[in-house]
């Protein structure tokens, strides 16, 4: 089958003929159809990842997948999957055992593996999957649209969820978003759905993303193109009435947006962290413990995260803005994406 | 001053014209424009809260209070009103002193005081009010559409919210909104408003009221006009592809309604009652320990409630129906609450 | 291998020779070296459970238990369990693919087995485990403590946790915890251990389980030998202070214990039930709004639960009345527990 | 009346005689008895909070208070309140309109007002104290162990209870207390009320210190005097049995002891900070994103929390460090504080 794979690190990923992979008894074997393309595929590529893991190579990325079941374990036919079954890949396949697996957050098991880190991942033909990290979905869903919703369309519902379960959302406060990547037009939306009202405003330094956040929901756009200056808090407090804003869903994630969004964070307001474009918080100590303010980090989606995201695809509540791209695409959208050119999220195709 | 006042429970009440009460250092005197017409008050003049506590007559029922500050006293000038100023009755008025009062919850205070239920109320033209249970709202929103939103859109408002916070709640589940009364076509854009894609059920024996629901938003209708029988649960299976509710917010309260809906409640399923038309809660326990299940009660609402229904309507997120009285309706208007045949909400027009 | 079973409802166990289980690929055979005996198991073989389910027989009682490994299947072993291995059986065995099975509560699943409710159970020398469902324990802790742990001293863990969520339970706070038998006594330590100071108050009609009460930690004792009497309330006053409960974990469950309980419990209050000696809730309702009081059914534990029992276990942190008693005085420990007159708990040991 | 006061930061205080200061219709004159003196007093005459806030002089420092009530104002009367009567003062006084007075949070009100922060505090004779800012104490219970419960015993309370309210604290889990100061003996203490069996770890670099927290309740102790090193989670697993700690109660709030501390945080770790030594958080981004940690700023604590706090003064469960200081030694005091001399809390009587 083809597979795109690094086989170094901060190289070109190669285009190569491999074997199909043999599934375990517990497995299924899924033809991918469909596989985001994302920013984290080139971090991965570029090291981010390195001063903290020892990550053996080669390694097919590609975490967004969706496809078809093509063969299934011995022992996994209980698991209600036959074979054509359109199906997404939960990411973060856990031990089972540890105490994170026994409440359903998988993908923060100590022994997590993360499809698309290693070995297997949706830059190649097929990849095994152990059956319970299957979602089955219903077939006249696009494979385009499935795909990014396991990570774009994941990662920021989980930090949506976070800041509304402390009850940062309502119908009188204001929620930031940060970046109108591939992350954040997906927030927006989630926003409106579980904000209960609360005015979203969308931050990016582009028009055109801006302009798309407008399309999702997003109450009020902001751009930073000029920096992250006093005078958007300004412009903040014109739009919304309010200097502050009660919660961030920060999609960006550098020392700059981090310090600039604690520095418009109000009273007792909670802050979720996705974005990975640096590497460190550094911000003052007294104004968080004197205005009682929250950091969460949150790290991608669960099963049940993805079920729920599921289920509101299944509705027609989301949309979504898609480039699909051919095999020989993936190394000009990872550059796309390096420079921060594209807007909304490149979709590989088989 | 007219007022509409209980001389003897079980009687009609009596019109007259009384002197305009006096205010306290703390209070503001409200000219009342709007006042709902709400079942309860039909229930506290036929004697339904008799047993459980005594009340002195003469009392001036309503409790949906909306109107124009129209004095100030003395130590009431600091919190911010002036004359003229457009502004809602927070209902529930505690001792400023006890835990619940402390944490917000002044409805829930052991010596709370409710207007309309003894001395003032607001089917009277003036009623004193103590400045901290005002909320000063915009001029350009309709006083019709303010006053029941202190109570009919206020009430379902904090069930919906105990509902969410229990996390019952999702893009996966079904919740059941039972009665679309006063209160249940709030609770219906409630549930769209803060429910993260919930399935909305809406249950009435009433076409038009069902109907109505449909336009505020509920994904189906159910109509119980036969009864509460098992072809119901087969029609929530037809509609909604699931035999059980994972949440209810029950505006009856009848004995039966709550047998019925305990009996559709699904594994870890929530229930919160706000209705009152019966008095007895009568269901089997093992299921509620099997299925562990949770019952909440839910009283009224408090300051940040209505701060956040005042929110939303501001933000024109809040449908209505409402029917205009005037002062010698009141009495025609109870008539058609006690017998259910009041679609939307009446409004006491001064 | 020895076993008591039941081959039909409402008639004494059958004392006998069975085959010893296979297991399969997943499973661990268990020696079993304690089992619990519990009301539940009286109440299953009185047929309680009848209206509710069908169980086919034989059954094979018993879901207190402990023991060790004694043969592990071929897809267990990874699971990290040998020979010898002391464990004790999580209760609640779910199909893994559920909702709650993905969060953790495989006690709710709707495909559960529960051992000791068809067909193996621990009135007998072996039963097979999904290894999952077990947990590896120290060897020094005795079998006959470790036994009672998984339900008795269990299920009201989970239930007073779910008062320590609600924020029930503090300093400035009373506690009812409703029956000293087999579960109550447990209650009362948890209460001491996740309470944060709250004021525990044992109530039972019998003096040496409330002296045992009081042992463990309780504050205060309240005999209801007389009656569930409006005395209760005065003496619950005098002892605490104050004529209301905050939050009661009631180990009994009959429709007169609930109305006694209902109508001490306070403002905001909140009502855990585990007992299952009736079964009907027939309580006011108004009360439940007008104080907003929440009621929880509390089923059992899940892995999470018994591991943190474990742990406190292990710590030494658990006392324990234990009646050791042999396979032939089985049906005499069940009659005991109907007519109430056991106190602590009484442990098969094999 | 004698009074110790800031006129110029950075300077010794001045002792001066002053006017017994006048008090509104809603406060109460208190005769202070005792004043804890506490680290944040150095650091406010040391301009630490200069680069957030302007502080007008002069300033009574001194916010640890406790005394008698010595004259109410005429609207204060209601309160309840009587000459003579035993009072400590809760810190934080809010406008009693926002959002987080509503709720009760008045210590995070954005017009707060804080005792010993200007003008009015505690190293004084007499203060004016809103009365809804005092809680009523037992006469039995020593002055010098009520004042530092307003601040030294507050402040963790609430950080402990925002450990607790995550879900972070239980049996099989280990909770470090960073910093055995005048918060971190109490720290234990609620740790161990609170934390349902948590592993209590105390961190410190001076024996007798460590000695004390052991003596509070701390399960293990591990010095810190050689530097924050590998080695120290070396010991950590020694002790506990784990690398990681899975809660975090920071008193300290130095950037190298938040360093320090993140990286023993585990999965799903939560962190929360009260110590102000330091004004900088520095840590890498990507283990809190990967990890899912929580960092919580806690802010002093609110009338509910301190009167929680009085409950368990009451039953006699908190234990005290106290060195009784003269008015004329408060200087060389602050000196120990800045220097980190002090083992327990100074207290000054009047």
């Amino acid at each position: 089958m083809k597979a795109a794979r690094i086989r170094e690190f901060r190289k070109p990923l190669v285009l190569e003929d491999v074997p199909i992979p043999e599934i375990q008894r517990d497995e299924i074997l899924v033809k991918v159809i469909a596989c985001g393309v994302c920013r984290t595929d080139a971090e991965l590529i570029d090291g981010y990842f390195l001063k903290y893991f020892e990550i053996p190579t080669p390694i097919t990325p590609g975490h967004e997948i969706t496809g078809v079941v093509s063969a299934i374990g011995k022992d996994a036919s209980s698991a209600g999957f036959k074979e054509g079954d359109h199906v997404v890949v939960v990411p973060g396949w856990g031990d089972g055992t540890c105490r994170q697996c026994r409440i359903g957050n998988t993908q923060l098991c100590p022994n997590v593996r993360y499809p698309g880190f290693g070995p297997h991942g949706g830059y190649a033909e097929y990849l095994p999957v152990p059956a319970r990290y299957l979602i089955k979905v219903r077939p006249d869903l696009p494979f385009e649209q499935l795909a990014p919703l396991t990570d774009a369309g994941l990662t920021p519902y989980r930090g949506i969820k976070k800041l509304r379960n402390a009850g940062a959302l309502g119908p009188d406060r204001a929620l930031g978003v940060f970046g109108m990547g591939g992350l954040g037009g997906y927030a927006v939306q989630y926003a409106k759905l579980l904000g209960g009202g609360v005015k979203i405003v969308a931050f990016d330094r582009d028009a055109d993303r801006l302009a798309l956040a407008k399309g999702y929901g997003a109450d009020h756009i902001v751009s930073v193109q000029r920096g992250l200056t006093p005078e958007v808090a300004t412009e903040l407090e014109r739009l919304t009435g309010q200097r502050d804003l009660d919660a961030i869903l920060d999609c960006v994630g550098t020392p700059e947006m981090m310090q600039f969004g604690f520095g418009l964070l109000g009273i007792s307001g909670h802050y979720v962290d996705v974005g990975l474009l640096g590497d460190r918080i550094d911000v003052p100590l007294f104004p968080r413990i004197n205005r009682e303010q929250t950091f969460y980090g949150s790290n991608w989606g669960n099963h049940t995260d993805l079920s729920e995201v599921m289920a509101l695809a299944a509705a027609g509540k989301i949309q979504h803005k898609i480039s699909p791209i051919r095999f020989d695409q993936i190394e000009a959208t990872l550059e796309r994406l390096r420079d921060g050119s594209l807007t909304g999220r490149a979709v590989l195709m088989f």
